[in-house]
């Protein structure tokens, strides 16, 4: 069920209803156009991850700073972006299941649609799809750079699929996706340097070998917001897929250096309750802020620590001698990991100046199928 | 947004839109009649947790075999289940925002109310509540027996609180809440059993503390899936607040023995890619399926490791001679921990001997206000 908004234009933070999920306007609105700086700079094409944000708002805020258009990972995402006026969508993963290509087959009447594959075998799926819509897909072929996830092995193969994909009628070759989602984390510079090298050799020598058989990439995609400078200096990726950069994280946060952006996602909790001089509990909890990267940081409160979640309980642990918070208190708490943080919530509360400016839907919340 | 129903009634597993949350209906139902007889057997009262199933539906199959009400966490849960046709609801948690409080005590309009306090400054604003909207409400006094989150810690205090809620015009003292989280993974019996004795004896002592002062407790409530058994023999007790029961979990079945449960819950994936031998990746990661508590276990499929997640994909890692995975083919994934993988859903899909048989709402997804 979709839960009404948290706020509502005009409110101050502590009217805010608690646990809401918060986006600091200037922070943000800075992040977006520092990346379409980078890019532009650069010479390379950004093509955002809305995996990060799910909300056609926010993908028609990047194009308008010059995006490309944007990633998804899931059919459904693409067809909320779609219909949310997007007109380029490349879903950066594969699908496999003919009623999900047919739904993408659809969408390619209102928006240009690419997809990946890494299997020859499901490449005639996608052009059956695409003839029984009477559409064109673009598909993209994605390689293994290092990530381990989906993505097949640099060599014959990958000409192999890149050529039955050209071979199909309502199919168009589309190039190379090229994503190594292991080395974002990575803490240093070296071992990001060394990975996203390593990634780019791969890449060139498959755009080299492509090439050789007559076949062009228009897209090679691939980047991260933790190593988006290095593919965009690396002379072979086309476009960046980056997502986190519009809002950070606490764990991105942790890179050395850290990504060059802003905090600008917060989880809005209260205090619900706190028993003893060192302990104070608020109502955001596992499921109100992701842990799998980490638990939240609090902003902006120094020796007051998020040191523990339950379902719906969030401890903080306060040092000797830290003001006591209050009962109905607000903290602002950095999530560990802005995406599935995001997943949670249906709602953006949009804050400029302590002050409610705007509150629109994560629209692509929930869009996993 | 709410999402599409991922299935229809008659489907076969193979159809159903992945990921899905998918439960087995013959496991469900064994788990709520197993319950339901132990309870009666143990002569306690069961007010299941309605946090695990967010589903006014579930309620009331819970209630139909003889739970007295529902607990919940939020004030948005409790809403949701009283327009559900639930009558009695006990919000287990502290709520301490006069707009939150507002909410509830209109609640108590169509059923009857009950919420928790554990600090005396609070009361005030529950009477002032209930007063406006010209209802009563009940209120528990939640007191610390080991779980070191919320509540008061036993002693004077406890009395003071319940006498406050006592003498106020439009509220009732009802009881004590008790509840011990951590003891509910200790992994073995001899912990939870130690556990529970002591939030037993200081429980036991409170009573009697206010029994000496002229309060009756009509209701002492507790347990959770991982120690119910001790709470219902304690004679300390009154009401069971058990959640996981009904589907049973990854992380509790590592419990020493495991709760006498079967596995209810799944999560339905796909194979999307298998770009080696050794290694297929799903379409359920981080945003399917609670990691939390661990990863998810992969249901009977020997020598299929669920071994990593990222936002939207799971790897599953083979060993040596596994039979290889096909594309499109479907997966049952045991969640880690039961409830936050609820609260990422919009549908159940309830099936039976290999069949969809219905489909129902989540319907407090995302119910954190």
């Amino acid at each position: 069920m979709l839960q009404n908004p948290p706020a509502e234009p005009g409110m101050s933070l502590d009217e805010i209803d608690t646990p809401a999920l918060v986006v600091d306007l200037d922070a943000f609105e800075y992040n977006l156009n520092f990346m379409a700086a980078q890019a532009a700079a650069a010479g390379v094409k950004l093509r955002p991850h809305a995996k990060t944000h799910k909300s056609p708002v926010i993908a028609l805020m990047q194009m308008a700073r010059g995006a490309v258009g944007q990633c998804v990972q899931k059919v459904a995402e693409a067809e909320i972006l779609a219909w949310g006026g997007v007109k380029d969508i490349l879903v950066s993963n594969e699908v496999v299941s003919p009623r999900k290509l047919a739904r993408l087959a659809a969408l390619a009447h209102i928006a240009k649609i690419s997809v990946c594959v890494d299997n020859a075998t499901i490449v005639p799926a996608i052009e059956a799809a695409a003839r029984a819509s009477g559409a064109n897909l673009n598909v993209l072929v994605e390689i293994e750079v290092g990530a381990e996830r989906c993505g097949i092995a640099a060599g014959q193969s990958v000409i192999t699929i890149a050529q039955a994909i050209a071979a199909s009628p309502h199919l168009t070759f589309g190039g190379l996706q090229a994503y190594h989602g292991r080395a974002q984390h990575q803490r240093t510079p070296q071992e990001r340097a060394q990975s996203i090298a390593q990634a780019t050799e791969i890449t060139a020598s498959v755009v080299s070998d492509l090439a050789a058989v007559g076949l062009n990439c228009p897209i090679v995609g691939g980047a991260g917001t933790g190593t988006f400078a290095l593919e965009a200096g690396s002379g072979v990726f086309t476009e960046l897929q980056v997502g986190s950069y519009i809002f950070m994280d606490a764990d991105y946060g942790r890179n050395t250096p850290p990504p060059p952006f802003q905090n600008a996602l917060f989880v809005l909790a209260s205090v619900m309750s706190a028993p003893t001089p060192d302990r104070a509990v608020v109502d955001a909890g596992l499921k109100a802020v992701a842990v799998d990267s980490g638990l939240p940081v609090v902003w902006n409160r120094p020796g007051v620590t998020y040191s523990g979640a339950s379902d719906e309980h969030g401890t903080l642990s306060l040092e000797p001698g830290t003001p006591l918070l209050a009962l109905d208190e607000r903290v602002l708490l950095i999530p560990g990991h802005c995406d599935p943080t995001v997943d949670r919530y249906d709602w953006y509360v949009g804050v400029r100046n302590n002050r409610v400016e705007r509150v629109w839907p994560v629209a692509a919340r929930g869009a996993m199928g």
